[in-house]
């Protein structure tokens, strides 16, 4: 009944949905509060008011027919223009509205950038471990994901392989920084690294390779960490933005994509963009959300709610005996698993009531990856089961 | 710079791109209120105040984080619910809420419902005219369009013809009543004798043949016309529905799909069809907006705004001399054409300061489309340039 692509997708997806029925089984045995859920990325710092504040004076003053109305397949120009100024203010960059797509998230942002530039059978290199939906999102197109190593202490690109990865099929290098699942931000020297890579090759192999840069985690940086703006560093660059955790809109569907102007043919990218995004069948991101970035477009989330749980499970899983990163950015943390197997590791954690993902999940076996957009209780509640889980693999 | 696959649509979207900076320049000639712009099909009654009351009031009351949290891909279960109430309440339908499945628009619906069924080189049977959008979603999949013919004088589907085109690779029937660009509404004997040729050819063929139902305009019917639900007339239906029309929200981008219990594996289909919708980037349809719908269900647009329109256009255009079906559904009306080139026609239309589009973009050439969502004043001030144009082709 279903089509042959989906097949798989299915297959795999019904391991996931095991994983939240045992969660769920759990929560309703031990009770919610005794779960100690790490599992999902689900951002939940609080909504700034200005967010709502915005949304009630919009639906409050403006004529209904144009807030909720078509407008065009790009967005409204207005709050383009507003995201453009802030990116320039913030960046140092030189965008206008004619830069800025709004898009159904990052998601769907991305969908639209590979729909925009990506031919089948041609080759998206990313670095594991990764966010493996990417693979969906290649495989919309018939391109073929390459992944790339980092180096397994630090998670920073193996530059050396990378580059031998480039090839003549080479059309896309997709960055995640901050990254999930590892929480790791690339510094400056190495986005430079990257970029004189990929200018080396684009005149090497006389082709147009790019950088599709996802960013939803930008904001969700601690400690004053730079995320360098890629644009700045290599022009054939696009970024992929979301509001989901830089303002606790994940349901909403509201992001954008930054085709600068240094992007070669940049107008024709855009424009093919902007019909991408329709035809793919979004046509527009959703209108109020629209309108509600545009008066919110400095607006955050408060990064102490993420930033304490850092600090806490960070320090709790040092102190156990858990070898880990410690993560720069978003809200994922990826633990060494203290055996090579990390699914043994994540059944033996159920037994303290603790809920992890396996590496393989994000394309590196024998880590876990821990989300702490939980509660700070959370947290400071499952270091008596970590402690337990230490000693049972010898840590402590 | 851009994929192969963009190239054909870009080299199009110039076409109508001119056609709006055409009309644009006339505005800014003549005065807004001295162009009659029949070309676009922007719903433009007024949001009903029950959408903006159901707005502010979540957004006063409720938990900001879960109002615009993450949810199911398939969308709010109480939201989803609500919607199958009201179908079975107003269609006599059995559904529950696993059988509705929250989209970005009906648009996104389509693409959901093709990624979900269609393989690379199957038809997708469309009956001409139609939005030629259709094309592009399906090649989005690598399917194929086989374009069935209507009957010149009504516009109902000849299905003698439609049997034929029924083969081995025929996977889809996009249906689409009340019709965008006739303004026809396919009655009851109609879907009866379409389900009864598919029930032969799927036993005959032994596969599997969906009817997709695209129904933006169900709620646009005038003069106590009836839509019927054609999941009540062949199981393997699915329908795409928006709110784009019926509450004047065409920018948020909200909208259902309906997997009927009834239909071949209802269940894995539809889990299939929730896990393309995150795919191909949608992820969810927007919160807040789903929301809203499930306190407005029964909510509609004031139809006699746009059946006001409908009778002044149809009347006047009589009246003129001009032959066209009267629609009974949706806000268009298609126009014979007084030379069979109707390029010729709808550039002489613009002498009188009308547009129109021309019937070759809905695969029909010899005639053209008159969008009646505008505002009465432009219907009744346009009648005389209409006069003119008429008795410019000898018509009266």
């Amino acid at each position: 009944m279903i089509a042959e692509k989906m097949k798989p997708l299915m297959a795999n997806n019904s391991a996931i949905r095991t994983m939240f029925e045992e969660g769920d089984k759990m929560r309703a045995r031990f009770g919610a509060e005794n779960v100690y859920d790490f599992s999902l990325g689900n951002p939940d710092a609080p909504v700034p008011h200005e967010v709502t504040e915005a949304a009630i004076d919009l639906l409050q003053t403006e004529d209904p027919v144009a807030l909720h109305g078509y407008m065009s397949n790009a967005g409204f120009e207005d709050v383009r223009e507003a995201i453009a100024e802030s990116l320039n203010r913030r960046f140092g960059t030189s965008f206008d509205y004619m830069n800025i797509l709004m898009t159904v998230g990052a998601a769907s942002g991305l969908n639209v950038a590979l729909k925009t530039i990506l031919n089948p059978g041609e080759e998206v290199i990313i670095f594991a471990p990764y966010f493996l939906e990417y693979n969906w999102y290649v495989d919309n197109y018939d391109g073929r994901v390459v992944q790339a190593p980092t180096d397994k202490e630090t998670f920073y690109p193996d530059l050396e392989a990378f580059e031998k990865l480039i090839g003549s099929r080479t059309r896309v290098v997709l960055l995640n920084s901050p990254n999930n699942p590892t929480g790791v931000i690339y510094k400056e020297e190495t986005i430079k690294e990257i970029a004189a890579i990929l200018e080396r090759k684009q005149k090497e192999l006389g082709r147009t390779i790019f950088i599709i840069s996802d960013e939803p985690y930008r904001e969700l940086a601690y400690g004053g960490a730079e995320v360098p703006y890629i644009t700045k560093y290599y022009d054939n660059t696009i970024v992929a933005y979301s509001y989901s955790k830089s303002l606790s809109l994940p349901g909403e569907r509201i992001g954008y994509l930054v085709i600068p102007p240094d992007l070669e043919e940049s107008s024709l990218v855009f424009d093919t963009a902007a019909n991408a995004n329709r035809i793919i069948g979004c046509v527009n991101a959703p209108a109020l959300q629209q309108k509600i970035i545009g008066r919110c477009v400095d607006t955050r989330v408060d990064l102490e709610y993420y930033d304490r749980n850092r600090t806490a499970l960070y320090e709790g899983l040092k102190a156990c005996g858990f070898d880990c990163v410690k993560p720069e950015g978003a809200f994922y943390m990826f633990l060494k698993s203290p055996v090579e197997d990390e699914a043994e590791f994540c059944n033996t954690a159920k037994k303290y009531n603790i809920l992890m993902v396996g590496g393989s999940a994000f394309a590196c076996p024998g880590y876990v990856r821990l989300a702490y957009c939980v509660s700070y209780e959370t947290i400071v509640n499952s270091m008596e089961g970590f402690k337990k889980l230490a000693q049972e693999y010898g840590l402590s």
